[in-house]
């Protein structure tokens, strides 16, 4: 999607990666066979570039360091990768910043890590430092005798593991925060992110929360990306709690699946804002141009060719439902719980759009479209109106439009 | 911009183009060095292909018509492109159809063509019936006098000419259609496109005319549409008289200039919708996300280096105005009148994005872009309103948010 954006703008992207035909390729301006995570390559690929960007945190940092001391533009700084790709640092380091987190600690043994249940209490996510995403790298232990076995699952204490406190969030949030190479930063519309397995499934794009959540939510992002260094875009994940609070639960120094909703929503897709932003161009508007989207991503329900039969059914229906974009990154392997695609719907409301995702997924109730996506919404001051209103209602009915009372 | 539609779903494109860089060269899945008007070239790159599509109605249609007969799957019909490459012959159909359009007629020798002045009047437009595109191929005839130049300027009989009585027109409109392998047809919203030594420079999306114009104007474009055979999208240029009427200027039977606009302002660009049509899916919809939208051709200014700077200037002021993508297409050459790329501008009315657009033009007294984007309207009954909205008009300049009072 980055090499998409980038063809407008006639930007020559060469790709670092180990897949031969990994769906980069297919675009890209170049594409270098090799590991972000093998020191010779990733030098040898620097030199190539005008400037150095990363779409993954798990790239070999010790060697960016070294590459920006010889004079390589890295974008963001290879400091705000280090900080990012061990999670346990990333909290020490936000928290150090003031930014509103989960209360967690590290631990190196059994005995820690008891104390620490007694502490913060059941259910207690464990969580390995580095090399996570998805939900992996996480376990969750529902009591203390659940401890050994999830350590277990994650490697044991060898792999550098750290606790976080349950935060009992009533909804996930994402910022998408752009930062220019003149320090300028612009946050774009808080989302909804719903998530399946662990993994991001839906979003919800603007989320519904009130003003205030909101407005709390991008100070937040704001100022955790303000404490990293370097430019591009960022992604800001967020829990909301009972009680109201904003924590931070992640960031990654990337392009982000909770902004994919952007290519058709906004102004500025993030993708085109990370290009802006990393070769040194103005920042563009991250507003919204539809007043909704949501995003549905295509996970492999199945592997080899079931898999791709359930996914290509879904698209085909996507393609009936009006404002509705399928992206396929022809992958080549299907497997069970991959991101495969994404489906983006833009239309007038969140509530339109959820319908007419409902219908997309043949969720039951949701045949007809016309029951379920309202184009008149009929408000009444007082129960006086009613009579009149019924009128109306009825007439906009013998048109075949769909009302709502309230 | 095809290529670019094909990434997102992972259509393959394999590209015929007779030069090595061509822009789609670098987005193809292959590119085939080739004329597209050699009969052996033509028939051995449709051998590769599940749908032959053409961007260009200037190919060796006689080859078209021989692969057809073979099975070959060609969307549109090489009917379609034999009417309209030729236009004359495309005149002769749409006529026969029924299509208003300015009268015409052939003209073989001079003798003829005074006739046809004294017939039709002065100016009198006369045009050569093939490989004519961006105004080459017209010339202008003030009066009897200027007849023979004007066909020696066409290079003189022998190439086919006809005449054209000049249309009055106030306005030129266009629209895309797109036509699905179902024959389901949807028409995208009417368009006002502006031309500047024959070339389309400025697109406004939707044209500012009655809705009754609007209506004529889909009305005439779905009738010519439906005149010709196959799926894909097709541009129908249509000349809006001073006294209602809508004339058919041309077709042509591909994705256009005065669809470009679509790629930021619609649910589905013109681009994804042609696909989606040659390839047999559902048409998308082709109504607007935006409000309206304002496309500015990057037309060569000089040849060479001079050329890409002043291109790359505007580029550059472009990426300050909010909501404008910039598209260059990365022609290896750069050519004085030659389309280089466009710049899309969206957001809330044709009158906010034509101020943008002089302010990304630094045209005269558009330096303030605060005074000349009101984001409020005051609106008022009656003048006993006056002193009440002055206040509130006084507020919202103390914030910074520009009024227009009506």
């Amino acid at each position: 999607m980055l090499c998409q954006a980038a063809s407008k703008m006639a930007i020559k992207v060469i790709v670092l990666d180990p897949s031969e035909n990994c769906p980069a390729s297919a675009l890209a301006y170049d594409h270098m066979v090799g590991s972000f995570d093998d020191s010779a390559t990733v030098e040898e690929f620097a030199k190539r570039c005008g400037v150095l960007t990363a779409e993954t945190e798990h790239v070999d940092v010790a060697t960016l360091e070294k590459l920006e001391q010889q004079g390589i533009d890295c974008e963001p700084k290879a400091s705000t990768i280090r900080i990012i790709q061990d999670k346990y640092l990333q909290k020490v380091h936000f928290s150090r910043h003031g930014i509103p987190l989960p209360e967690f600690m590290e631990i190196n043994n059994l005995e820690e890590t008891k104390r620490a249940g007694e502490l913060y209490g059941y259910p207690l996510m464990i969580k390995g430092k580095r090399l996570a995403y998805d939900g992996r790298g996480n376990a969750v232990a529902k009591s203390e005798g659940e401890l050994s076995s999830a350590i277990d699952v994650l490697g044991g204490f060898g792999r550098g593991l750290y606790v976080e406190k349950w935060a009992p969030f009533i909804k996930e949030l994402a910022v998408i925060v752009a930062r220019g190479r003149d320090n300028s930063i612009l946050c774009y519309p808080v989302v909804e992110t719903i998530h399946k397995e662990n993994i991001c499934h839906i979003v919800k794009a603007p989320a519904d929360v009130p003003w205030r959540i909101r407005k709390l939510a991008n100070d937040v992002a704001y100022k955790a990306i303000s404490s990293l260094e370097g430019a591009g875009v960022f992604a800001v994940e967020l829990f909301l709690t009972r009680d109201g609070q904003i924590l931070l639960n992640e960031v990654a120094p990337r392009p982000h699946n909770s902004g994919h909703h952007t290519i058709e929503s906004c102004y500025t897709s993030q993708f085109e804002q990370h290009l802006r932003a990393v070769v040194g161009l103005p920042l563009g508007d991250p507003s919204m141009k539809t007043p909704a989207a949501i995003m549905y991503n295509l996970l492999g329900e199945d592997e080899g060719e079931p898999g791709f039969k359930v996914a290509h059914q879904l698209i085909a229906r996507a393609l009936e439902i009006p404002g509705a974009t399928a992206h396929w990154y022809d992958k080549p392997e299907m497997r069970r719980q991959r991101k495969m695609g994404h489906i983006t719907l833009v239309g007038p409301s969140v509530g339109v759009l959820e319908a007419r995702q409902k219908s997309m997924l043949r969720e039951e109730g949701y045949e007809n479209r016309n029951e379920v996506a309202p184009r008149v919404g009929i408000v009444m001051g007082s129960d006086s109106d009613l009579p009149v209103m019924k009128d109306a209602a009825r007439i906009l009915n013998m048109f075949g439009v769909s009302t709502e009372e309230w």
